[in-house]
């Protein structure tokens, strides 16, 4: 349940009589009051005056929800705004392969108008006799990198056991496909104040994305970043995943977290990657995340879905101008 | 096999040998000749001078094959132009109501630019005792709003049997996502000599649509347009289908026919349809097909899906002018 | 709204007086009258006595609905009964491939206890170019070698123009995966007085299958058998589609028709046909459909999946063991 | 690349081979030596002799693969046997709810023929807000429940931190369907001596199943027993997932582990757990995992899927006989 009190001190007396109680998942947001476990007023062992709208019809995952939080939530970081209105340019390699690499991808992305540097440190691969990343030294030089360029680093993070390391490092936490209802992973990263993407798993509903996103807020992190990526389907001859465009807009109907779309990893193959970026933009997104290498053929992982900087610099400002177009016309 | 010859008159050539060892399944495309049933040049039980190339990697759907056939599709019909590059409007009442209602839709989605007028006459319902459209009836108000709007008419058949009289009012015919394997139905339309609209199935892998077109190309009839709507996938909770946008640029990069997208039915409710019918402009569609009702909550069918005559135009609006932006930055 | 009443002349009552009023889709089975349209007792335009009781929560398919018809709708054919507890078994070549081959494939699968011949005359093959079966020619093998064994003849019906030649041949038409949703072809077997088996669609939820037969049985047949035959989801790499073994409970649960299970298009690997087959049979079907070939090699179609003559004797002694285990159990 | 040479003693001499040159990702079964990273007999760096066959089309998961491991693996723990060709029960409480409750669902279970006692002491719950076990207190509750009824106790591991934790109680651990991909839990896992029930992801391919478990054995853990509990498809109207009753049979045939199937999570609703077993049963799994609760609408966790221990017994029973009846068969 949901109760919209008159005003913001309505809401802190509220909070005042739960602590009070000590009741358990009661949550704030301004003048709004969520209460997971309570489903009716009758349920509240208080009275609770100034009420203004009692809303019980709301996603379990409450925090999430816009009925609880109605106006977007907009994540800063040093470099970067993500959710304002703008049309943020998340880039970089699949992984870290060298010193000279991610600076060299940097650089040709942040000319493109990109502000978050990406690279993977830790690889969630499916065989485990592939590459599975470089670990700390990879971090190091993803750092180093984005702090030369004036970028901000987004890495992922797959062991909890690996939390205080890469927290050292990144400026953003990036949760994987396939660690997405990783719940020990989510609850880690909950208890950080950093910005975490959460990336949508490929069999996951848009509820059990959402679910995922509040173990991150339970725990008190509220810089979420959804991110849809394509789902498992029937058909994955010609793509890799498919590209569930239309979560962009329920997501930002049901949620007031910024959602950007990663049309790599969607595509799977290089030729496809621009036109569901350019797609994603359309729908809504707040930007894009996109895995880019000077030489595809020979990237340590994920080559075949790589853009050339070239053809991200094009996919970029394409994808800004129809961001911008469908941002006039509403 | 598909063999690319030297001219044109090579080709022609070898269709005569063709003819006079009375081979089967083989289609003649200017300089290329396709050999279904004959996979390699000695497979030919003739010599074939002036080869310029032989592919042997291609789509069992052969005349749907870019690589027989590798300039676009472009359909024409008295007043509209599908696949020449500018962005084609198909709009209209899921079901023919009555004669006023079709020519009131018809007369709004003319001025918001749609040249080509949608409406059902005979449905394809879940539910027998559901309304099943208003057969010839409604075929022939649908035929008097086309003509005197001056705009093509574009109608669903469902029965083999109904050809006939379906061919007497309609321009274009639309085959239905429950019907794309319907091969009697392919073949029945593959006779006639006016273009058809082939929605994908809605568990139809990008093959099997290529494959159920190739069912019309074997009659004879090329004119065909292919249609994304959507796929059915695990999650409808919030939009009724998962529309597969990069279904789009794939097609595109497979086939030579026209691609257009169906925002309507993968959305299900209407505050999603404009920002899917955007995706798919952005991601390379040749046009929309949209359902627009005056009084949704009334509408006999779908009323939860279909778009006011404003909310249309704004649709139409932004998504040529998102097409336009695509084609000039390619 | 199915209403119970106390006696099966209070029902013939309530019927004279739907048919004095002409109220439309609604149906009498035994002391239970079925509403399409009236969702409530007050709905009904009379009076209505000794009513039992008023069930409102229904499938839409009200006629399939156990509700409705709560007793097990037994099929009768000359040599066969299928849904009265015993274990039916239909068999056959995938195809017809000539009069001799039908016959020896008739032969040996009746001495395994098949009662039923399959066998198909028109095939509804993916690519148009391949082989689209014999047509009446193979109808005429198939009739002349189920009369000469004394079995019941099963062939599927593609096309409404060609149902009064395919019911001149049949015991019971087949309605195809792909035609599921053939909804023309659907009312014109349900004018017929024949039993029909109709395979569930590749990505028909257990609802639309439902909805489907009630297309049948809108027309007054009710001798409708339902078949599981594998479903389209995203692994199809060791088996060409996913067997949904717990959709034969489930279908049992919720109406009175038999359902059988067909193991070989769920297979499409001979290896695999008979663990799916023998699950069915520990899930309750009543029944399997499988495909045979002497030779599978050289089977027109599908011969991957073909069972030899051996291959089935086993499946259908152990199958049958395992449906009177699970019976004697219950 | 899968070498079988002609003794034991061969393979051991290529080992040696391999260690002296430092090879990685080389393994040893008996007479086969399979190489990961070396894919021709000329891409390994000193030579071979006394090679019997060399495999080069195998799956990925080398070590999973029965052409690397030709023999059933089988599992022994101190009560219970898996894989050896009885049919192994494991069963108890979804969670561990209280001492005195694990210990008579214990008793329950075991009178039925169990010798594991599963039960949940870390639940990953899709939202925060639920239940999410006892923790530790569980693990402590179940071990002296195990030990007093003389079972083997399951249980699920979620986070990489809690391992030595939940190694200090159970004999066997259990990954759960949402850490499928937790490569670094598998990780962990996999450096331990026990064995460990994986759990099919759900929307997990049988390649994805099979790699997860390779990075088990990568560590040097090769007591896998493998888990198909239901995927997700199009329709979870009338159960919760779809089970692959396919998959138990081709997993047979690709791997040498144990295959067990869970009839509880897939059907997410008691009436239909029993028709899931037994089809288990009849397509060859190895023993069935189920959820009991004697009073199921109190359970903690899933109560709506709970057999109830008269209701076990049944299952465990018929699926025993229906297992015993098809090995007879074979």
């Amino acid at each position: 349940m949901i109760i919209e009190l008159k005003t913001i001190e309505d809401a802190d007396q509220v909070m005042k009589a739960v602590n009070d109680k000590k009741l358990e998942h009661v949550f704030q947001h301004k003048n709004r009051v969520g209460f997971v476990d309570q489903k009716a007023l009758g349920d509240v062992p208080f009275e609770i005056n100034n009420v203004k709208e009692v809303i019980t019809d709301h996603p379990a995952a409450l925090q999430a929800s816009r009925l609880f939080h109605p106006e977007n939530t907009i994540i800063k970081t040093q470099h970067s705004v993500i959710g304002d209105g703008s049309f943020a340019l998340i880039a970089g390699p699949d992984s870290i392969e060298s010193e000279e690499h991610v600076q060299l991808m940097g650089k040709d992305v942040k000319e493109s108008g990109a502000t978050l540097l990406r690279g993977g440190s830790f690889k969630p691969r499916t065989n485990p006799y592939s590459f599975q990343g470089l670990g700390e030294q990879g971090l190091k030089w993803h750092r180093e990198a984005a702090d030369k360029l004036g970028m901000d680093m987004v890495t992922e993070i797959m062991d909890t056991r690996d939390l205080e390391m890469v927290d050292k490092y990144t400026d953003i936490f990036q949760i994987g496909t396939r660690n997405m209802q990783n719940f020990a992973l989510l609850k880690a990263v909950g208890q950080t104040d950093k910005p975490v993407v959460l990336k949508r798993g490929m069999s996951a509903t848009i509820d059990d994305l959402l679910n995922a996103s509040e173990y991150i807020a339970a725990g008190g992190n509220h810089q979420i970043i959804l991110m849809e990526r394509g789902i498992r389907t029937f058909d994955n001859k010609y793509t890799r995943n498919t590209f569930d465009v239309s979560a962009i807009p329920v997501l930002k109907d049901l949620t007031h977290y910024p959602v950007i779309g990663d049309p790599s990893h969607a595509a799977g193959v290089t030729k496809f990657v621009e036109p569901i970026g350019l797609a994603a933009a359309a729908a809504g997104a707040d930007g894009l995340m996109v895995e880019i290498h000077n030489h595809p053929k020979e990237a340590f992982v994920d080559g075949k879905q790589a853009l050339t900087p070239a053809q991200f610099d094009h996919l970029a400002k394409v994808a800004t101008k129809i961001h911008n177009l469908v941002k006039e016309a509403d």
